[in-house]
């Protein structure tokens, strides 16, 4: 391990009489050899200069890499170099995750979640923004709350671990551009209006005092490449192989909203669009986050609904990866067509509501109520737009390197949705392009992944600044037949059937089963 | 000119319909070119961000060279690169003085002095540093007190020129150690009690916003070599010819404390050592700053003593250059003899008060009174031990390269003291060695004088480095025959007469005429 931070364990010659060395120098001038020239800065100093004669000269100072030089920010008594912790972070808009990681031995001691604290300003990313314009007092309220998030995240790992803060050399933070905009104290308003440039994409290794954390480490936030394709994503590419190997591999994360990256180790083309919120239960109104009682899983068996839930509960709604195993069920059994609608009589859980077709996918049979949970035609025709909106950004990058689906060797599925989901559903409603199976890579919390990641290698900040490079952003709307594309896709699995061969195939077989089950 | 501020002045595009290139970057590209990889600080691009969008992308940057790159610290609308404006400055613990320099004509526009805040903590450096001692209220409040000055001189600078802190880009400070420790709130206790070693010698560029000051300029000091050869000196030397050619050169600045170096561009050797108050006047009842009233010099002629005081108000008291001058004459007139001691009858002046001899060097003739201006036996003797220890320094310095005095090329003669002393009278009374007079070189102020050098020459940085690389610090007690050295000294000129040829010339050929006089 090459670890971001260093511990190194110094027996000094303590000062002579008259000795000219400043205790300053003392330090630097030990580290040099090994570590060439190494910075404190003076509030660093100011904080330790006096315990160091009372430390008899032998002492631990731990160091980060700040990209241009090896920089102390804590100076201990002894040698400690048997402890060496730092924090890796995903920054999202809804949930902000935080590990604790050692560093010696790369063990992760303890993961926290908790919602992010932003959510106060409103759920979605959209009404903080319109709350902190043109208003520097709430700006200030939100960068406030955005740390708020870290220092409560802090605390927790403290009761969990015994590690306190001021025993951590770094916090690696993986989050959008407009979360890490909240986290500088910056207004981005400027992503959200036209021309939709950020303020900042990078920003250097910073004292985590200085942006008013209560410890003394170096914060580094993973750059952003554009509005939409923020350092979370290019936290999450550090941990595959795309810019590595040559042969083309596809990045995907879905979640509200849509990032995907296409390319190899020479070149990568990137982009992003509002997937909507339908992944994550939004779209129906009895569609839910993925929490107890929420329906995850759906089979279709002889004609009959099989469901699971979420820690087993009585049944309260449906999440993403539920609707999309629901569709994908419906299809594979007829109960949907292509277009995404009901095949009345095909079961007799289809039925009308509302003055709409819709599917009871379970009761909620509780204290003697029996209420239907249902999901209707609109809400079919709403998530079937998320769905198209992930397959048109991924066709666009396809044909903007001129390839065909076979030539991506490999899918790295991102985020919680790729995580819960099941693939097979997936693939089977278009969501991902219907590839050998072994290609598909679950990579998790990529953000949160690469944070960890970056803390244990301090190369690695070498390859995300060729990621960085290499990326280049296309805006969605540029694409030439960007309507088309989207109206080819809004079918179950795609209008163009020969982009999904495996998927014909099982539609094929199971409806040929169905038939001789009834003809039977 | 290379001044270490730079203006730029840049026409940007303005970011097209999702243009992915940030402010930041949009700014840093454009002056990659020109500059190299520029950095901007978080927090100065939150000062500046939301204005970006109201300049039209038409602005002018400025830059601090900040050892490593190019900083940008000040972004303003439109084309401003004809205003570029910095302070140089010299923290003395008695006053503190501050120049507003014009960068693009190197004009000084306005210079401004006070007397150093912290004369409020006590007159001397000790009772300072004794308040602060073990109390970090206390040091926090002559942090401020420090801060204070600097504040008070920039509003004056305003008064005088117009031009505000918020134009001025950098501020580059000379002061001693103990002054440096004070401005970033260190103790310097470390630099006054055993081992004697400081807590820094040097520190970085620093933005003047994070150490409390009213501007977001970068702050540099000079950096100290020892606890008693500070920034100041670094500062004073830069102005010299000494760390660039191969003929050896003396620095000398002597005040209360006495700093001396020695060499050339290959090596330099420096020593330091309390110089104690005799040439500011403290050692005398009668003894004073130079200010209105102060006996300046002192001639005899035909044994008559004429005297000119500053500002030729009456006669209130002697100041430094008027001692030297007053024991020079007397020295060659025979009124005092080798070793300092008067010689009764030699005038009217020499009168028997108190106990012990002493020279009237004039009458306070105010509101009736008529009282006597006088210098004792005692006054002699202590300004003697001054004289000595200065003079010790020179001839340690010199033992120690293993020269002769007149291996000496050049003496650069540096601080107040410096400049208002005759140059005769301070050989005649061995302070300073007798060389040819065409080697003196009074250099006044060196610490303002090189601060301000290095603003308007970002080069000079280097030749800091190389300065303090190349001097090694003697420790004046370890001076073998140091109190030999000492006590040989404590003669007028010295006991060995063929170290000072032409003072020896002077009193002989002074002393000839005068029995020519008396004999005629």
């Amino acid at each position: 391990m090459k670890p971001i931070c260093k511990k190194e364990y110094l027996e000094l010659k303590p000062p002579g009489f008259g000795d000219t060395v400043a205790d300053k120098d003392r330090i630097l001038q030990a580290l040099k050899p090994k570590y060439g020239d190494v910075y404190i800065s003076m509030s660093t100093l100011k904080f330790y200069y006096k315990l160091l004669r009372n430390f008899d000269w032998e002492l631990t100072v731990t160091m980060v890499h700040n990209s241009y030089s090896w920089e102390i920010i804590i100076i201990e008594r002894g040698n400690t170099t048997d402890k060496n912790f730092a924090y890796a972070a995903d920054l999202g808009s809804t949930t902000v995750i935080m590990q604790l990681v050692d560093l010696n031995s790369g063990n992760i001691l303890g993961e926290e979640s908790i919602v992010n604290h932003q959510a106060t300003y409103g759920a979605d990313i959209l009404s903080r923004i319109f709350y902190v314009k043109d208003n520097d007092d709430h700006l200030k309220e939100i960068q406030q709350c955005t740390l708020s998030n870290f220092i409560e995240l802090m605390d927790k790992l403290y009761s969990l671990t015994g590690i306190s803060p001021a025993e951590c050399g770094a916090l690696i933070i993986g989050g959008n551009t407009t979360m890490i905009h909240f986290l500088f104290g910056i207004d981005p308003w400027f992503i959200f209006s036209t021309p939709y440039t950020p303020s900042f994409n990078r920003c250097e290794f910073i004292s985590g005092r200085d942006i008013g954390l209560p410890f003394n480490g170096l914060v580094y936030c993973f750059p952003s490449v554009a509005n939409y394709l923020g350092g979370d994503i290019i936290s999450g590419l550090l941990t595959t192989d795309i810019h590595k190997r040559s042969e083309l591999a596809l990045y995907m994360d879905i979640g509200t909203n849509g990032e995907m990256i296409l390319g190899n180790n020479e070149v990568m083309i990137g982009v992003a669009g509002a997937a909507g919120p339908a992944l994550e239960g939004g779209i129906s109104k009895q569609g839910m986050r993925a929490s107890a009682g929420a329906v995850d899983s759906v089979r279709i068996v002889n004609n009959e609904m099989i469901i699971t839930t979420i820690q087993n509960e009585k049944p309260i709604g449906i999440c993403g990866s539920g609707i999309v195993d629901l569709l994908a069920e419906m299809l594979l059994e007829g109960w949907i067509d292509y277009s995404g609608r009901f095949v009345p009589g095909k079961s007799e859980r289809i039925v009308l509501r509302e003055g709409e077709y819709a599917v009871i996918y379970a009761w909620e049979n509780e204290s003697g109520s029996n209420e239907e949970l249902l999901f209707s035609q609109t809400d079919i025709l709403n998530f079937m737009d998320t769905k198209a909106a992930a397959n048109t950004m991924v066709a666009f990058l396809l044909d903007e390197l001129g390839i065909v689906p076979q030539e991506v060797k490999r899918i790295y599925m991102a985020g919680a949705f790729g995580t819960y989901i099941n693939l097979e559903s997936a693939i089977t409603i278009g969501l991902y392009p219907d590839l050998p199976r072994e290609r598909f890579v679950q990579i998790g919390n990529g953000s949160l992944k690469g944070a960890c990641m970056l803390l244990k290698d301090e190369e690695e900040l070498l390859a995300v600044e060729s990621i960085v490079k290499n990326i280049n952003y296309l805006q969605l709307g540029e694409a030439k037949d960007f309507l088309s594309k989207m109206y080819a896709a809004k079918f179950l699995p795609h209008t163009d059937f020969t982009l999904y061969p495996t998927v014909m195939e099982n539609i094929k077989h199971r409806r040929c089963k169905e038939d001789s089950i009834s003809n039977g």
